[in-house]
C-alpha cells in the first residue's frame, strides 16, 4: 500500500492552479512556419469559446497548453444549455428550472459535468458551438492529447476508502460518477454487481464441490439460473442507475463521429436540423465483410490452438523420452509468442474494418468493434477447453493415434522411436479437463492480473530510469540536450514536472476492463460445472481487481475524460450470449460426465449422439423459457428510480395542463332533471300532445319523457303492468 | 348479395332518433318493488351524468332505455377531458389545444370516440365521473346489455365497398376505426396485412408445388422466413397504426376491472391517486393452477384425439369387412359429439380459473384467458397432424399391431375375425399426412366458414318463424299474450321493432375472429411444407372471410361498442410461438420426407434419432438468429407515423423551453481576447512582474499570458527555439 501511495504522490500532485484540461501539442513534425501557425490557430480557437490558455514547454518537442474556463457565468450558461438539450431529447425527465441561476442552485454542477462540458466546448464542431479541436485527426493531427489532471487528494482518499471497504455502496458509486463520469462509474457498478452475484455462486459452488462433487446437475441448474437472473437483473439495475445519474437514453443523442463520411445531406424531419446521410444498405454491404473476417479469426486461432493442443497431448501423454518436463512447454511457448502478434494484427484489422463500415455515432462504432473482438475472445478463451471436453475426451481414442505427426516436434530429443510411439490402447487422461479449467480460472487470472497492474509500473519506472541515465550520460559527456524543465519557474517546477509525467501516460479505456470481466463471466457460465470452485477463485480475484483498477486509473493512466453513457454497452449482448452458450455446454458436460461417469479407460460411458443432442435441445428450450420468465418477473419489479422518473414525467405534463384544464372544467354537466310531480297516467299523454306539433321525429321521440323522473315513472308503469297479470295468473 | 342486403335492411334500419345507446333492463326476476326501485335508480344514475333517457317496452319482460347525451357542450367537455388524460398518460404525444373549442375544431370528434366516451360515462364508477352502471354484475345484474344501434346506411355502403374492393386501403381502415372503434379496426388491419402476406406465400407455394414438389427444403426456408418477417413486420405496423389512431400505450391506462377484488388500498407514488392492491405473489400462487389445467387439457384432448386417430387408422387401413365406408366415420362422429362438449366445459373452467386469478385490468385478464385458450387450440388443431407426421409415419409399423384393441368398435359388423386382423407386414399409407393437411386447410376451413356465417342466419330466421307461429297459434286459440309492440305509436313502430330485434342479437367479440386467423396461420407455419398449396386455399378463404366478418358484424351481432387498443393483444405472442414451433416441425418434416423420401413400404428412409435432433436443433438456432436479424432490420425502418410522434414530442418540449432558454441565452461567451501588439521577448517578463505581487499561485500561473494571442506568441517562441538548433545541427 505504501508503494501505491508513493506512486499516487508521484503522478498526481495537487492541482494548485485550477487547470481544467491540458492539451499536448507536438511540433517538429512539419516545418516551423506551419507548426507555429497551427499552434496559433489552436489557441485562437480555444480563446474564441471563452477558454483561458497558458502554454509551457513539454517533453520531446511538445507544448503543454493549459486550459480553463475563463468565466464561471459563461460555463453556467453552457451547463444550462446542455441540461435543456438533455430534456428535449428525453434524457432528463424533469425540466430544468426556467432560470439559469435557479437551475444551478437546484442541481449544483458536479466535477465530471464541468469537465465534460468543457471537453465538449473544446472538441465540438464550430456549428455546435465548440472550438472544433479534434485530437489526432485532420488539421489537428499535431494535437496529441487532451487530458484532465489527476486530483491527488481525492485519488488518495478514494483508494484508501476502497481498500478498507468490503463492498461499494451507492454513494461511493455516485462519488465515482461525480469525479470520473458515468462511463467509469458504470464499470464500477457493473463489477460491483457481478461481485455480489459471485458471492452467492461461490457459496453454492463451494457447497456443491464439497457435497455433490463435480458435474453435479443440481449445481449446473443453480448456476445457470443464477447467470440468467443476474444478467437480467443487471439490465434492470442499469436503467435504475441511468435514471439516478440523469443519463437515461443518453446513448441516443450522441453526436456524430468526426470521421464519419456522408454521401448526402438531408433535413431531419423532426427537428429540422441538417443531417448527414450514409446509406444503411451501403453499410450493410460493407458489414458483410464481417463474415470472412470471423471465418479467418476462427480458422486461424482455431487451428493454432488445436495444433498446440495436439502437440501438448502428444508430448504429455504419449512421449516418454528425455526432457519431457521441458518439452511439454513447447505449445505454451508457441502460443505465448504467436498469439499476441496474431491478436494484434487481427485487432488492427478489426479496427480498419469497423472504420470502413463508417458508423455515424461512437456508440454504433463501439458496438461493431466489440462484436468483432468478442468473436476473437470466444475462440482464444474457450476453444481450448472446448477441445478437451468435446473432442479429446469423447474421441480421444480415435484421434490420438493420428497425433504422431507431432512426433516431429520431439524427434530431435527422443532417443528411440518407441518413446514416441502411441500405445495401442491409449487411455485418455480424465483429469485433463479439470486441470485445464483450473488453469484458466485461477492461474491465468493471476497471471493476467500481474501483467495488467505490475508490468506497466515496472515499465514506467524502467523508462524513467533509462531517461535519467541517458541524461546523466549526456551531462557527463557534455552537450546535454535542453530539458523541458530548464526554464520552469521555481514555483511551478514541481507542478509542471507532474503534468509532464501525466502527459506521457496512456488514455484509459474502460472497455478493456469490462471485456475482461465478461470473459471471466464466460468461464463461470460455460465451464464452472467442471470445477464448482470457479466462483470462489473469481471472488478473490475480483475483490482485488476492483481496487487494482482504481489504482490503475489513478496511477497508470491519464485521468479519464468524463463520458456519459446509460449502459455498459454492447457487452450486455455478450453476457446474454454467454449465458445461452453456457446452457448448452453445461447440459452437454453434465450428460457426459455426470456422477463422474468416466469409465476405467478414461472414456465416459457410451455417449449416444441422439441423447446428447436431446439433452442440449431440452436445455436450450428450458433456457429460453426460464429467461422469458425471469425477464417478465424482473420487468415487474418497480424501483425508486423508475417511480421518480414517472413522477417527474407526470409532473411536467401536469404543470402544462393545469393551466389548460382549468378552462375546460368550467363546463359542468347539464342535468335536465326537472321536478316530476305529475300524475302517472297523464304523463305520456301530455308529452305526446306537447310534441305533436314538432316536425322532427327525433325531437318527438326524445320529448315524450322529460327528465329521468318521467322515464322512471313510465318504466315503473310498464313493470307494474306485468306483475298484476302475473299475480292473477298465479291466483288462477 | 341480395339476401345480405335484405338482412341488413331488416336488422339495421336508419337511426332516425339520434340514440346513442340502448340499455336492456330485465324485470320479472325479482319482486315488483325491487325491480321498480332499481329501474328508478338506473335512470337517475343516467340522468345524473347528463344523459337524456326514454323508455319503451321490450320483448320478454324487458324495458328498453334509450340514452343520448343531452348537451353537446357537456359531451365536448368530456371529450376534452379524455384527450387531456390521454396526453398525461403518454397515449397522445401531442398536447391538445388549451381551449376546448379550439381543440375540438382542430380534431373533430369521430363517431366511435363519441360512443366510447358516452359508454364510459355510463359504465365508469362514480368516483371516475361515470354513472357506474355495470351490466350483469352486482346491483346491476338486471341490466342485461348496453348496445349502440346499427347505422343502416353506413353498413350498406360499407359492405358494398368491401365486396367491390380487392384490398382495403388505409382510409377504409380509418373509416372502420371511426365507426366501430380501434379494436375492430385493428382486427381488419390485421387480417388485411395477413392477406397481403398470404398473397406472396401463395405465389411461392404454387410455384414450389409445381416445380419442387412436396417437402421441398427451399419452400420450407422461404415459408419460414416469410412467417418470421411478417410476424415482426406486423408488430411494426401495429405501432404505426396505434400512432395514426392516437392510441399508442393505451393498453397501459386501462381502468380496473369492476370485479377485481383487492386486499388493501395504497397510494400511487406517482400520481398520488388511490390504488387498489392485490399481492402479485398471491396471484402467482393462483396462476400455478394453470399447470394442472394445461396438463388436463393436453391429456384429455390428446387422448381423445389419439384414440379417434387409432380407430380411424384401424378401420380405414386394417378393417376390410362390410360397412367400411360408413364405419370409417365413427371417429369423426365421436369427435364432433364429444369435442364441443369438452371444449365448452374446459372453456368455462378456463374462464373460472382466470376469474380466480383476479386480474386488475381487462388487458391482463384477456391475456391470461387467451393463453389458456391457446393451449386448447394447440392440441385440438395440430395434434392430429402431429400424430400422423411424427408417430404414425415413423412408428406405424410398430404401433399399428397394437391397434387391435379398437377391433371392438367394428366387432358387431365384422363377418369374421380375419376382416379385423392386422396383416403381418403392415404398410403405412404414405398419403395420409397430405390428405389430413388438405382436410384441415381446405375442408375444415370451408365447413368452419359456413358454420360461422350461415348457421346463425338460419337459426335467427328459425327463431323468428317459431315465434311468429307461436303467436299465431296463441291468437287462434284466444288469449294472446300481450306483445311488446302493442302500444307502439305508429311513427315509432318500425324503429322500435328493429331495436327489439337488435336487442336480441349477441354482442360481438373480435377475439374469436383473431383467434381463428391465428390458428390458420399456425397451419401455414407448421404444416404447409406438406402441401405447399395451403396458402392458396387460405387466400381464397380469407378474401371471403374479411367480407363475411363485416356482414357478420352488421347483421348477426349488436353493433360493437368502440374499444380502444394499440395491439391485437396476446395473440401476438401466439403468432411468435407458432413461428418458432413451425421452424421445428418444418425442419423435422423436411428431414423425414425430403425428396418424397418415403420407401416402398411407406416408411421413410431410415430415420436416425441423432440426425433428426440435429436438424431440429440447427433449425432452431437458425430461427433465433434470423428472427434477431429481421427484428433488428425492421426496428431500423422509420415510418411517417413514428416521425410524426417524435416531432410532436419534440414540439411539446420545445414549446416549453422556448420561454426558458430565451433567458439563458442572454449570457454570451466572454472572450478575453485582448490586443497583443507587444514585443515578444518582453511579454512574459511583463506578465511575471505584474503577477509577482499577487498572493495566489493559481492567479500567478494564469496571469502569465493574458489572452490567446500572448499564449500563441509564447508558444511560437518555444517552437522557434527548437528549429534553429535543429537547423544548426544539420549544418554541422
Amino acid at each position: 500500500m505504501a508503494r501505491i501511495a508513493s506512486a499516487l504522490d508521484q503522478t498526481s500532485p495537487a492541482n494548485p492552479v485550477d487547470v481544467d484540461y491540458v492539451i499536448t501539442y507536438r511540433y517538429g513534425t512539419a516545418d516551423k512556419e506551419a507548426s507555429m501557425k497551427q499552434f496559433e490557430k489552436l489557441v485562437e480557437a480555444l480563446g474564441s469559446v471563452g477558454l483561458a490558455t497558458e502554454v509551457r514547454p513539454g517533453e520531446d518537442l511538445s507544448l503543454l497548453v493549459f486550459v480553463k474556463e475563463a468565466s464561471e457565468e459563461h460555463l453556467h450558461g453552457e451547463v444550462y444549455r446542455s441540461r435543456v438539450k438533455d430534456w428535449i431529447h428525453n434524457v432528463r425527465s424533469e425540466a430544468p428550472e426556467k432560470e439559469t441561476k435557479k437551475a444551478l442552485e437546484a442541481e449544483p454542477l458536479y466535477e465530471a459535468e464541468r469537465l465534460r462540458i468543457i471537453y465538449q466546448l473544446i472538441t465540438n464542431s464550430k456549428s455546435d458551438g465548440g472550438a472544433g479541436v479534434t485530437p489526432k485527426s485532420g488539421e489537428w493531427k499535431d494535437v496529441e492529447a487532451i487530458f484532465a489532471l489527476h486530483d491527488r487528494d481525492f485519488n488518495r482518499k478514494w483508494i484508501k476508502q476502497l481498500s478498507s471497504s468490503y463492498l461499494l455502496n451507492i454513494h461511493q458509486l455516485d462519488e465515482i460518477r461525480n469525479r470520473f463520469g458515468e462511463k467509469v462509474a458504470f464499470y464500477f457498478a457493473f463489477i460491483q454487481s457481478y461481485f455480489q452475484f459471485l458471492l452467492y455462486i461461490a457459496a453454492i459452488g463451494a457447497s456443491a464441490w464439497a457435497i455433490l462433487g463435480h458435474f453435479s446437475p443440481i449445481y449446473a441448474i443453480i448456476n445457470g439460473l443464477g447467470c440468467i437472473a443476474w444478467t437480467e437483473y443487471w439490465k434492470h439495475q442499469e436503467v435504475d442507475l441511468a435514471i439516478r445519474w440523469g443519463v437515461r437514453n443518453v446513448s441516443k443523442i450522441e453526436s456524430q463521429r468526426q470521421t464519419f463520411t456522408y454521401t448526402k445531406e438531408t433535413t431531419d424531419p423532426v427537428t429540422g436540423e441538417k443531417m448527414r446521410y450514409f446509406s444503411p444498405f451501403a453499410r450493410l454491404q460493407r458489414q458483410l465483410l464481417q463474415i470472412p473476417f470471423a471465418l479467418v479469426v476462427v480458422t486461424l486461432f482455431g487451428c493454432l490452438i488445436a495444433m498446440c493442443f495436439g502437440i501438448e497431448v502428444f508430448i504429455s501423454e504419449v512421449y516418454n523420452g528425455p526432457l519431457k518436463s521441458i518439452l511439454v512447454f513447447i505449445p505454451t511457448g508457441i502460443l505465448t509468442t504467436t498469439m499476441p502478434i496474431l491478436t494484434g494484427v487481427l485487432q488492427v484489422l478489426a479496427r480498419k474494418l469497423t472504420d470502413f463500415e463508417n458508423y455515424e455515432t461512437e456508440g454504433a462504432y463501439a458496438t461493431a468493434l466489440t462484436q468483432k473482438l468478442f468473436v476473437m475472445d470466444l475462440v482464444t478463451s474457450y476453444w481450448a477447453i472446448f477441445l478437451t471436453a468435446f473432442v479429446y475426451v469423447p474421441f480421444g481414442n480415435v484421434i490420438v493415434p493420428y497425433l504422431d505427426v507431432f512426433a516431429l516436434t520431439v524427434q530431435p530429443f527422443a532417443e528411440h522411436d518407441k518413446q514416441m510411439q502411441i500405445p495401442e490402447r491409449f487411455n485418455i487422461n480424465p483429469d485433463r479437463l479439470r486441470k485445464q479449467v483450473i488453469y484458466f480460472t485461477v492461474t491465468a487470472q493471476i497471471v493476467n492480473f500481474l501483467l495488467e497492474l505490475i508490468v506497466p509500473i515496472v515499465k514506467r519506472r524502467g523508462t524513467a530510469k533509462y531517461k535519467q541515465m541517458k541524461s546523466e550520460y549526456a551531462m557527463k559527456h557534455g552537450g546535454a540536450a535542453p530539458q523541458a524543465s530548464d526554464n520552469d519557474s521555481a514555483e511551478e517546477a514541481e507542478f509542471l514536472a507532474s503534468v509532464r509525467k501525466q502527459a506521457e501516460l496512456p488514455a484509459y479505456d474502460v472497455g478493456t476492463d469490462i471485456r475482461e470481466m465478461v470473459i471471466q463471466f464466460g468461464y463461470l457460465a460455460l465451464w464452472s460445472v467442471v470445477w464448482p470452485l470457479t466462483a470462489c477463485s473469481f471472488v478473490i480475484n475480483d475483490w482485488i481487481e476492483l481496487r487494482a483498477d482504481a489504482v490503475k486509473i489513478c496511477v497508470e493512466y491519464q485521468r479519464p475524460i468524463p463520458t456519459r453513457t446509460d449502459t455498459i454497452g454492447p457487452w450486455l449482448d455478450s453476457l446474454s450470449f454467454l449465458t445461452w452458450l453456457g446452457s448448452l455446454t453445461t447440459a452437454a458436460l453434465v450428460y457426459m460426465f455426470s456422477n463422474d461417469g468416466v469409465g476405467r479407460d478414461g472414456t465416459p460411458h457410451a455417449i449416444k449422439g441422439w441423447a446428447i443432442l436431446l439433452t442440449i435441445f431440452t436445455a436450450e428450450q428450458t433456457f429460453l423459457v426460464v429467461r422469458w420468465a425471469v425477464r417478465t418477473s424482473i420487468s415487474k419489479i418497480d424501483s425508486s428510480g423508475r417511480q421518480k422518473e414517472r413522477a417527474q414525467k407526470f409532473m411536467v405534463r401536469k404543470r402544462y395542463i393545469d393551466e389548460s384544464v382549468a378552462e375546460s372544467n368550467k363546463i359542468t354537466p347539464v342535468l335536465d332533471v326537472g321536478p316530476a310531480k305529475l300524475d302517472r297516467e297523464s304523463l305520456e299523454n301530455i308529452a305526446r300532445e306537447g310534441t305533436l306539433h314538432k316536425s322532427n321525429s327525433s325531437d318527438r321521440f326524445w320529448a315524450r319523457q322529460r327528465g329521468w323522473r318521467e322515464t322512471a315513472q313510465v318504466g315503473s308503469n310498464l313493470i307494474e303492468r306485468y306483475y298484476p297479470a302475473n299475480e292473477t295468473k298465479k291466483e288462477q
